[in-house]
């Protein structure tokens, strides 16, 4: 009996991941995991997600650079969700360039951008 | 066109909200919205979800009294994930008692218990 087992995964095999800031508390983005995600991610003490778009595993930052260390991890009460404690590195975790994806505020019935570009996705992914 | 169309919907109409403490950076918990529920959260200016296992509306804290004030809300860059920022009154999100439904964490190949009961469910959920 492994702590995965106490995870109740999706149908799909997979869990949803919360990335949060340890240092500022800010939630960076939402990805997925299946089991092996999880397991290399303690292992190498990085994250590492499953891409439901291309199918495969995804070592955050193997493309940008920007990975994050892993602190801490929790498991909420349904056991159906997990929370990662990260070093980001870099400072931005979003595709889009910006530190966060949650970078759109709703406001008066529309979701306004809040959140600057600190790098543009075109120097980001270059390499 | 409505703010609510610019949300990628799951495919039974759902997306995952993220409640995050506005004053304190915790995140509290993770529940489902459908369109009505997203759109009551903004009307009323408190948290309502969908329950999955109930298959309704859930105005959080409706029976617990630990409703949830809504301070913010953001979207991130798939737009298939709602972050809150909220107020939690009485200070128990977890339907365990807990302040957060985070109280799980993985050390040494175990999950740990690392957060008080705060009040008992039995309190909670008596009336």
């Amino acid at each position: 009996m492994s702590w995965l087992d106490d995870i109740t995964w999706s149908a799909d095999g997979l869990v949803p991941a919360i990335a949060q800031d340890a240092a500022t508390g800010r939630v960076l983005m939402v990805a997925w995991m299946n089991r092996e995600a999880l397991q290399l991610t303690v292992e190498k003490g990085v994250a590492v997600y499953w891409s439901r778009s291309r199918n495969k595993l995804w070592r955050k930052g193997e493309e940008s650079g920007h990975t994050q260390t892993v602190k801490e991890i929790r498991l909420d009460c349904d056991a159906d969700v997990i929370l990662l404690q990260i070093e980001q590195h870099g400072g931005i975790a979003c595709h889009t360039g910006r530190e966060s994806c949650f970078y759109r505020k709703l406001d008066n019935g529309q979701w306004q951008t809040v959140e600057p570009v600190l790098k543009s996705p075109d120097q980001i992914y270059s390499r």
